[in-house]
């Protein structure tokens, strides 16, 4: 399965009106003990880059943290504002 | 599909010894035409938090970007140092 049918085969939206979603998956392949464990440090840096760039509530970000077997996930999706909320960040960053 | 059976479903790796990898996809799902396009900014951030906590070379890190129809991706991979890289990355972060 290529990687759009597996984007497109997550849940569909709820919501009538189509949201704008912004969708970070971070794998991490762990095949020995003790390497660094990177998904919590890029939790925090993604979370600090996306308020950076875009004008979000914390409702509006879903963090799943999944592990199976070697591999580890970090599953993270935003719920982008609609354009009212996307000037807002635009002028927000010229400032 | 499960986002575990899509990972695995990746490219074998080639390499004899099982290298550890991150791979970061970003995925921005489009529906109104001139809403902000945020894989640049957060490709370059992105770079920029991986350089910050490993120690990879430019040629570690795989970077593809993919457009279909609505979804735009961009598709990011290190291959990550062995335990001797992470722990000269381990000290770099407490200096």
């Amino acid at each position: 399965m290529g990687l759009f049918d597996f984007l497109r085969g997550s849940p569909k939206q709820t919501a009538t009106i189509a949201k704008e979603r912004l969708r970070i998956i971070v794998a991490q392949e762990r095949s020995a003990r003790g390497s660094p464990d990177y998904l919590p440090l890029l939790r925090r840096e993604l979370l600090e880059v996306i308020r950076k760039y875009v004008n979000v509530d914390q409702d509006a970000i879903d963090i799943q943290v999944k592990r199976d077997g070697d591999h580890e996930v970090l599953d993270l999706t935003v719920t982008l504002p609609d354009k009212a909320g996307a000037a807002a960040t635009a002028a927000a960053r010229e400032a």
